[in-house]
């Protein structure tokens, strides 16, 4: 029973809801190993730090000893996804999905046990089904009910045209859940009516309805937006190590501990005695380091990780930093803003072409690397160091 | 160029809405042999008089040297037909649907000519466009233009459940005009939004767009309501020669101009001179003999149908009929009314128990023969000759 409480409280460590929490509790009394499922676009997989926070939960079920159920959406994928706004996306073939699973797969396992992990493609039983399936499928639902998504509502009320086929989307992720006898279905929050539609399928084919367990979707570098990557505020799973690194070691102190909740393999009590000694006054970026690192290797290995650390330090510790920096944000927009500028926004310089004459003089650093391109310019979503001679630094978060 | 006003005029008569008619003018002047479906369900074939009203504008085509394509949704009856607001009625095996097929071909090639008709099944081609293609499908039409339609409107507004699977019946139908080609479709008002579908679909599949031709519902021998069996208001093609000589004899002298137009394969200007003999007096009765004995030697033959009038007229010769009949009309309600009732308030009787009297000394008859049962019940939507005694008639109209 405590185990049972145990294993509760790991599933629910970071998680956005969960339903229900009864019928987990008792598949998890049950002993047996669940079927926990989660779904992934057939598209080429760029997986970053925010797509993790999912993959991270499968591994605490792993960890709890069940299986995951990695679902690669190839039928919907050869179709051409409907579900966003933006035109629909060309299909892709067969080879082009089978591809993008095998590189799913070398960067998943990275997180997950192959061993107790089996990726299934929905195209194995959504494609027998056949055009009658499809419309046996279609009267499991009604039209009133799918309106009351969000987002189909919002278009529905605003006149935005909303495709009769994008109401057979939920429908078929439903019946995959069926296809599959998942017990747990797991999503980002922006699912949650697609994984209740699976619930109910389940039910009209006489399973037991599955849970549903959505997990939030993770800030990006610059704590505000979510993290993606046309936002520019990402971490790429396949970045260099250095990148990995340094890319971490600029979010903010806040937004470490959140960070720390969904991505760290840590425990939570670890987590909780780590936050505690920083309360005490332990420097936060010393906290910040160990959780770059704990990325880096998960990514690259143990090696990389010191080597990014080393060459990190080496390159703060050249540019002598204090350990306090003052932090400034400069909106640099959409199409992002030249070094110049955020130097005289920042207050380091006190004009453009005083910018100029100090990169001109070798007297600017970024993130400890002296700046020799005067037209560089600098996009949103991260945050940086920037010094101006001897005595001028901030740390200057760009949004 | 006449030729094509006057194929126009043959093909408008008794129509509802020709949508559109410059695109069939065209199509007409090309001289080309076009292509007509007409779709019909493949449950058992139980037709009416109200269904032969399409099947004989299809005639009207072949008379015009084009091809009928007649078409059994097949497709659908294995799924089960969704659009009824009723529960969802059982599917149909494959051997239920051939042998319903072989039925409609008997009983309609009593209207069309076999040489020029082609019966096509839609599993046919639905089948092979399986689960995806289904899905391609419902891509071409968005939720809020489905939603336009008539009785979808009604029911979302009304709270009424729409299962999302009749919202890819119309797109199946449209469909189906895609994989025949078709040229023009037939249907019921009550089809215009399907056969629009129809329209849209093909131009999305780079066809030219069939043109629509609506035929009105037929009215039932109420003269009111449409022709339907649940109604009771019907003459089945089915019917022994008796039956559908009578029956045809009870509707009204008005109705029987309806019916002309959109049963008679006489040409429109031979009824409208048999419309002008009855202007000038000639009695109504001997044109609808004539109708009566068309249809009649249609569905049976020209013996069948002589036998028929002679025996109709033997019969009220017995009742020593008037010429002209008073009409009363009696409300029977749901469930009908003991002849004993409809007798008194169709002022026959004066009371219940008269009319029990006169049953028991053998005075009443209904429609000329002799009526014994005093417990008969009489079910409205027909119109039936009583008679009580020598001098007591009226033609009640039942309702």
């Amino acid at each position: 029973m405590s185990d049972v409480k145990a294993a509760l409280a790991l599933i629910k460590r970071g998680a956005e809801e969960l339903l229900v929490e009864e019928e987990l509790v008792e598949r998890l009394q049950s002993g047996r190993s669940l079927r926990v499922k989660a779904g992934f676009d057939p598209t080429a997989p760029d997986l970053h730090l925010g797509h993790t926070v999912l993959i991270n939960k499968l591994r605490h079920f792993q960890e709890l000893g069940h299986s995951v159920l990695f679902l690669i959406g190839d039928f919907t994928g050869m179709i051409g996804d409907p579900s966003g706004k933006n035109s629909t996306r060309p299909p892709l073939t067969r080879e082009q999905i089978a591809g993008n699973a095998r590189t799913y797969q070398e960067q998943v396992f990275k997180i997950l046990d192959p061993e107790r992990t089996e990726i299934c493609f929905n195209s194995t039983w959504m494609e027998p089904l056949g055009a009658a399936g499809m419309i046996r499928l279609a009267s499991h639902h009604t039209v009133a009910r799918m309106l009351e998504r969000d987002d189909f509502a919002k278009r529905y009320s605003g006149g935005q045209s909303i495709a009769i086929h994008e109401f057979l989307y939920p429908l078929c992720q439903g019946y995959d859940s069926v296809a599959m006898q998942a017990d747990v279905e797991l999503g980002g929050t922006d699912q949650k009516f697609n994984l209740l539609v699976g619930r109910e399928l389940q039910r009209h084919y006489g399973q037991p309805a599955q849970c549903v367990l959505t997990m939030p979707l993770l800030e990006g570098l610059d704590g505000v937006n979510k993290m993606s990557k046309s936002l520019g505020n990402y971490i790429g799973i396949a970045e260099p190590a250095r990148e990995i690194f340094g890319k971490t070691m600029s979010v903010s102190d806040d937004l470490m501990w959140r960070y720390f909740e969904l991505l760290s393999f840590r425990s939570s009590d670890d987590i909780a005695g780590l936050r505690q000694e920083v309360e005490a006054g332990r420097n936060p970026r010393d906290v910040k380091v160990m959780l770059a690192m704990e990325l880096v290797a998960r990514f690259h290995d143990l090696r990389a990780a010191e080597e990014a650390r080393a060459e990190f330090e080496a390159r703060f510790q050249r540019g002598m930093l204090p350990d306090d920096l003052p932090e400034v944000a400069v909106q640099v927009g959409q199409h992002g803003l030249p070094i110049v500028q955020v130097l005289k926004q920042a207050g380091l310089t006190g004009s453009t072409s005083e910018s100029i004459r100090m990169i001109d003089q070798g007297a600017v650093r970024l993130d400890g690397d002296r700046v020799e391109d005067k037209g560089l310019v600098l996009k949103g979503g991260r945050t940086v160091v920037m010094q101006v001679g001897k005595r001028r630094f901030a740390s200057v978060v760009l949004s």
